[in-house]
């Protein structure tokens, strides 16, 4: 085995010390002011080890990362019966385009494109009696971490703003692949997408993708087989169109969110966490591409 | 010149003795019930005749119709400004798709596919003081008939299923090409599509268009270069993807409603109505367009 | 009837001293070193008589002109047999786009983008003993001009170059929408497009559309119906992604080419050509369609 | 170890049981005849050892699956510069598709889709010099088996009906991203395509990308780090629209071919083969892809 701690720390210094930090995303007005020096990585190895460095405790918007636990929990609810109504494939295009969408039927790509997600949204608003609540109580679960919280104004901010996800929804809606009102979907989505989690805490909530179903706390939440399939739709579907750079530089399935976060995870090996707020051209977090590119390069651990 | 009564008796009697009358739009709740054996037809020529036969009294939806009327109030409001947000080139595509929008930004195609309506409608809630009521006096000093009126109903049953309305007003929003509330502007937008008139009121309203701007009362509303607008953008836009067919069957310029009316205009000469609430597959009107097309034959009056 | 000759000089002298005179097409190497100096405009009334001024006696490429004069014959040979191939509707976008052809299953939108063009050229290849001498001869006969040639460098020129026009012939192969061999049908359309006219003989060729189909030989070529159809063609699909423009701008049916040119008639009035080898930001003459524009302004002699 | 024999007959009894074998594709001529009754399997380990069952010696025609071994072979010559004509993407529509090649101006989306393919054959055109001899030459190598050979007939059969394939290459030149003349780059693309080869031979040609570069004649071919982009290429865009699916079921990286072959492979562990003509609806070996899911599932040896 690496000695993570030392590979982790050298990530970290070339991190800092990077002359080109990306962009910090402006489209939601409540994250744009998040200063890009923020750096933090953490890794937990199923074996039980954890290591972190830099601001690896501090909280961020998790915003499209929470699109793969809202997914777990879908399939926990409603298991198979999900995809009669969202596709597996990987889109080609933005993760927010309408086209495909509309040619399509109302049939999203996939549940990490955000008309996907809305679904999910759509299925768990369905499911769960109080939506937001049980499903922060899901993610609380997984972690054994009873401070994870939305963040109202974040929340706020989307629905104020985010009218390229009303357009989703209300399309999704013509379609009728949308059962609750477009309101209280959307009301859940923006605040799933605004709950707030560090590095370590990430890696926690996304053990269970790396321990075949089984969450830190040792409950089975979803099959081997449903872990697969998580998998394998964040490898072919987590990086938006840059899901195919993200499969060769990095080799991981992984998930990436605008609020500058990534989770990446080896089956049966580990789980690993960065957070940098500047985002490169494609929408993903810029040094937290190239820390886990440099990881798994480090470490030979990938999937491929 | 051809004995107008004789050549409507003569369209009336194929009509109502056809035996495939179309589809009634079954897309708005409120309008699926309407009789399709209905058929009207009005004629007001330019000297000051009108003829009328079957049922050119009654009222129905006018529905997209009604975009034609609503982007001439706005010529009179703000005039070129309008070309700024949308453009006056055919889509080629479906009256409601959103994929061309969204490639082209946000800038609708023309004004009478749905999202350029639906900038129109943003345009007269900015600029009329009480938008729903001057539209509506609008229409009656163009007639000089009190009786004009919105069906509040069928604007309720849109704005309950008309989702993809909703999308293409959000989609527009997130361009930044729409200034107010999507639901300020959608309201007005479906009150606007659920005005009542008969084809004789729908003559005598579109009777600008054919007389250089200036209305039945005799009042100037729109400059001559603003009627030639007008009706080079129906001719090439005003029946969706069947502009091509309904160009040469007919040869006028035009505008059809999924409530199965449409109108048409000859220059200098005159306006006809028609009414048939059966729809051909690409939603226009069946018989209206076979009227229509009948009419132009046996008169030769069309632009070609 | 206004003075046509003092028209025609009026506008010929705002065209040569216009300061933006547009870009000469690069695309076909033979094209690109015409002088854009060139301007002339030529105009034949129903009634016999003829106008020009400038160079409306040196010939130029008429390029997709071209396509309206092969459609009429195709028109004389098969008739209505052609829209079992093609489509009669605008396609709202660029003349050789293959996208909308390859979801459309290989029907072009009409026959006047490219697409289009060529299934009408695989058509004359068929029907025609000897295609390109009699297609010649069929010009001939319609202007009484036998001095009408192909300019055999610039149709090389396009077969050298031409490889997105292969790319559409192939695709139209594909879909089985093509029955004679690639190579055949595009040495055709090449040479079809190579054609070089001046401003005086493109009015005398395009007489019959604004004759009833009667050419200024007096020969009738197509029906009443059939010229119908090429000016509702020719006003709703002639200057591509710039239609709705031109209807508006000039209000004629017509058609423009590459090369320069653009023909333009009213029916039962007039033809009128222009020719400017600049070329505006969508393919369309710049100083030709200024040229229109003016006339039919000036005169008030349009459809609208 | 699992006991892979065993596991390969269990895999093979349910194949030729199945009662749905799925549909020979019939698009290319030569290829329709092949008996769906045919059935082979192969595995080569890492560790040297080879297993077979059925019609694993038999040979038929590889066609897409070429595309991965023309690849590495491209690499081999000029390296990272393939990236400056392709992209490393998942196109999300079907293999031929031209809209999405149009929209990004002639950079393919990846090399696994035709368009990308095709690239690299100009490419190995313009980098070998007696490109097909040179190619089988490569292939002999990587398998020490000198009888690989390409079936001419099946070359021409697609020379004579592969107009999609023509329009793509004419496409690509017309975006100046084919340097050799379209006939010499699809020559020598149809005749990779018509390469025969048996299960057997296909895990030993594929030996190297699950062998970090070293092929089974121990010779080093391409780096670590292009094995990675190899695979992670064949993750994510190895099925065309059915990548996901792939993904999850099989959770290898893998190639199909519509000859009904299939190639997948867990890097350092093996390389498994398998044939069934009869495809499913997105054009994969239907037989192939359960026998593919039936192995990682018995085994547990997948990627994820």
């Amino acid at each position: 085995m690496p000695d993570f701690q030392v590979i982790l720390e050298s990530i970290y210094q070339d991190a800092i010390n990077a002359s080109d930090k990306g962009i910090v995303a402006s489209y939601i007005p409540e994250l744009e002011h998040i200063d890009k020096n923020n750096f933090g990585i953490h890794l937990r190895t199923s074996d039980g080890k954890s290591y972190g460095i830099g601001d690896y405790k501090k909280r961020f918007s998790i915003q499209s990362i929470s699109k793969v636990l809202a997914l777990s929990k879908a399939m926990e609810l409603i298991g198979e019966a999900i995809w009669e109504r969202i596709d597996v494939e990987p889109s080609g295009h933005k993760f927010n385009q309408l086209a495909l969408l509309e040619i399509e039927n109302g049939i999203p790509r996939n549940p990490l494109i955000n008309s996907g997600a809305i679904v999910i949204a759509d299925i768990l608003v369905s499911n769960l009696k109080n939506p937001k609540e049980d499903f922060l109580s899901y993610l609380r679960d997984l972690t054994g971490d009873n401070t994870i919280c939305f963040n109202k104004d974040v929340a706020l901010s989307e629905k104020l703003t985010g009218f390229k996800n009303y357009a989703a929804a209300n399309l999704l809606k013509s379609f009728k692949n949308l059962q609750n009102p477009v309101d209280e979907v959307l009301d859940f989505y923006f605040h799933q997408c605004s709950i707030e989690m560090s590095c370590s805490q990430l890696s926690n909530a996304f053990y269970l993708f790396a321990n075949n179903g089984r969450c830190l706390q040792d409950k089975l939440h979803i099959t081997d087989g449903q872990v697969k399939r998580v998998n394998a739709l964040m490898l072919t579907c987590g990086f938006y169109d840059e899901a195919g750079e993200f499969a060769f530089e990095v080799g991981l399935p992984g998930k990436s969110g605008v609020g500058g976060g990534i989770v990446a995870l080896l089956p049966d090996k580990f789980v690993i966490s960065t957070w940098s707020p500047g985002l490169n051209k494609k929408g993903n977090s810029k040094l937290g591409m190239l820390a886990l590119a440099k990881f798994t390069t480090k470490t030979k651990l990938s999937i491929f």
